[in-house]
């Protein structure tokens, strides 16, 4: 089904990274556990990693095995979830909870899974009565292909400031490993959306921007069919493209080799990867009627936005079509491929002014989306950083409480983003503040897949307990802050 | 607590055996599984061994984990159970349940721990809807130290007791591992109870006598305080005697050690092991009082004899005294030990008439025990054992149906020994046929735990999940076929 280049994927696999490890030990205190017994072991930090426990017996010598129950959590609140009550639509096997049973003691049992996790609960489902489980702790090999020892350290006078850019690069950091993950709870795999906000995020900290090249070259190394970059790779057993695609993710692939290029000065890597990126240009305009305005669509995930499903992505998807192509302009210019800039630039031109014909309603001054022309934030933020509204509709949108709101930090990055372009720093700074800074002071390790202020518990799963809670898409404001908010 | 013979300890480390292993595959027939689904695979034979599941997958690449529950089981009946639902004494982890999570497919999932089954179910507790689980089949590395090429045939005319022969071989061969196990599911320890009757059934079978020699040092070599021999051993992670001792069970090191010392020859071994087996008796007569009369105990396991929690033991245990302190008379006699010989003759004489005239009641014609004056099959079977009683009181007992009943194949076995002593040779093989053959009827693989033909799902432990269905003390009529009734 999916398109491979060979000499992509040899490239990519050349620019495999090299692991970096860390043990983190934490004491289990000696407890004592009987049937029924539960400890949970807080390891202080968030991390990724396989875990070793060291654990031994009192009493008569062990007559049974130990029957245990182990809880990996991100956050505290996990560990009072229970997988058997989930039953939402993605697979509860994501959810970090392990049966194990153990016939020798004392033991040192390595677990052979990696986890993502700061706490690690373990309950005894059943024991012997002639013995009791001692915990004398647990070790945790820590892995992420991040360089500790790069990261430069961010200049502000701010302790809020500097709090949150230090979870947002943690968040950043425990999601880089062979790939940049979307989050090492899950997915746990290279999805495009996330990539390009951790590139952006990485070229301010820890700058390894082989790794961002080696992303590129799987995405374009294995395609679906005709070409397409899929939505998601898959790494292990074998290098293929998640047959997931959708409108706005595969265009993606245009600004992420922009940044790269602009971070780089390796026109090397732009030359060989701009036929793959000016293929999503040529497979999302057959997405257009013939006036060059977006067809809206009912199927579920066409077009990402934002993990709402109320929400309608008909303008976003023209904004986010506007703002890639505007991008491939200026790797057109910087390839001196004069031919196709000025084409961009004429069918740029068409599509902002259907946008401002069929997409703005002059009334309210703002723009809207579908059949129903339904009011979101989305939509105005992706118009602003398409080039086809000011920072008015983000002010009107502000004011209205009918507008379809944003549920996940990725929305969030490009609110931000939209707000700089329009010279609305301190609302920006505000932004992260207020959204990421509230994560912070609920207690964040790192930052999270979903954060509604307003509905801690919301999930687009059908329950938390699926939640990534260090995930990619989040790690924004290391970049934000590090770019425009640094002394 | 416990003390230690290194010397002992040394010899029985020598003589571990090596592990024959086999290779049994079965295919899963390439059965697509979704969430929900489930597959047994079927062995055709009972196994103990490791075991590797070919898994694959059709449709997306895998997107998330999979998460599997295994099951194994000896007999199908355990696969309806769950291990959730029991609640009875002894440890739930007994119970060979699993749960997994697979991150790569396709692969082949080598499960650590080693079962004891036939059957394998595999249920899918979740996995993604973009996929499903393929399973291509399984492979059992069987492991046993008994070796298979050593079996000489069991030669008879009588299909019926050739299968009853073979089931008792199979029985006996997979639970003879590192040491004579009881039974591979559970406990997976040498006891002592159970090394008598392997024992006897090896030397017509298997003839591994060194694995018995092995056994032997071993619980010389760990004994309780004082140096009386435990009722179980533990050999990982290091070598240690259960705590557990009960007043039959320290006696049998008597037995054992002649029996072995009959098949071999070996009076090297008798010799040095001889002051162990004296030291039981020395313990055992703190037991007893001015009168030579075993006092009664309300000690739950104070003495074994049968898995009936209402037998009353006192009876039972005076036989087991007298029936092993013949069996020292004996050893003192092969030693040339003649103090010792009229000792033992003394105090046999005396013991036996303390039964003789408080456990006998002539106006019934049968053995009593404790206040209550209890009837029951085992104080007669032992009373015959121990010399102080005939055929008759076999025949009586079997005319009552006040009696206490036989559970467990362990005390079947030795009515058949008491009936052949007794001369009703034919009455012993009738037992073979109707309660051994009548396990073989219900389908056995291996022979079980405990058979109550009145009520198979008799379980001494609150619940059937966790009984033993491959049970070394089963493994009688191997011994009484080939050493009574071949031609």
């Amino acid at each position: 089904m999916t398109e491979r280049n060979n000499a992509f994927l040899r490239k990519a696999e050349e620019l495999e990274p090299m692991l970096h490890t860390r043990e983190i030990a934490v004491s289990g205190g000696e407890r004592v556990l009987k049937k029924g017994d539960s400890l949970c072991l807080d390891f202080g930090e968030h991390l990724v990693g396989t875990v070793t426990l060291r654990l031994s017996s009192r009493g008569s010598h062990p007559d049974a095995p130990l029957w245990l129950r182990l809880k990996f959590a991100e956050r505290m609140s996990e560990l009072k979830e229970n997988v058997e009550d989930y039953h939402g639509w993605i697979s509860a096997s994501w959810v970090q909870q392990e049966q194990i049973h153990v016939d020798e003691l004392p033991c040192e049992l390595r677990l052979p899974r990696r986890y993502a996790f700061r706490y690690v609960q373990l309950e005894v489902l059943d024991i012997s009565t002639k013995y009791d489980l001692i915990v004398g702790g647990a070790v945790c090999e820590a892995v992420s292909s991040a360089d500790d020892a790069a990261l430069p350290p961010y200049e502000s006078a701010d302790a809020e400031l500097r709090e949150i850019d230090r979870v947002a690069c943690r968040t950043l950091h425990d999601c880089m490993q062979e790939v940049f993950e979307d989050g090492p709870k899950r997915d746990r795999r290279l999805w495009i959306g996330d990539l390009r906000l951790q590139a952006l995020a990485n070229y301010e900290t820890y700058r390894q921007n082989d790794l961002v090249k080696r992303c590129l070259y799987l995405f374009a190394g294995s395609t679906l069919p005709g070409g397409r970059v899929g939505a998601g790779m898959f790494i292990r057993p074998e290098i293929e493209a998640d047959d997931t695609a959708m409108f706005d993710y595969s265009l993606f692939f245009i600004p992420t080799l922009w940044d790269y290029y602009e971070a780089t000065d390796d026109v090397e890597t732009l030359r060989e990867l701009w036929p793959s990126a000016w293929r999503q240009i040529e497979l999302a305009r057959e997405g257009f009627d013939e006036n060059g305005l977006v067809r809206d669509s009912d199927v579920l995930g066409w077009c990402f936005l934002d993990w709402n499903l109320e929400l309608n992505k008909q303008a976003g998807a023209q904004g986010v079509y506007l703002y890639c192509l505007k991008t491939a302009g200026k790797i057109a210019a910087a390839l001196n491929d004069g031919e196709k800039a000025s084409l961009i630039e004429e069918e740029y031109a068409k599509k902002k002014q259907a946008a401002l014909d069929s997409l703005y309603d002059p009334a309210l001054g703002l723009f809207v989306s579908g059949e129903k022309r339904q009011l979101s934030w989305a939509s105005q933020i992706w118009m602003v950083l398409g080039g086809t509204a000011g920072g008015d509709v983000l002010d009107r949108i502000a004011a209205r409480d009918d507008a379809v709101g944003m549920v996940t930090p990725y929305l969030h990055h490009h609110y931000v983003q939209a707000l700089i372009d329009v010279g609305q720093r301190e609302k920006a700074l505000e932004v992260l503040r207020s959204y990421w800074g509230g994560m912070v002071k609920l207690g964040a390790d790192t930052f999270w897949e979903l954060f509604n202020p307003a509905n801690p518990d919301e999930s687009p799963y059908g329950g938390t307990i699926v939640n990534s809670y260090c995930h990619a898409w989040s790690c924004a404001p290391a970049y934000f802050l590090r770019k425009f908010f640094s002394k």
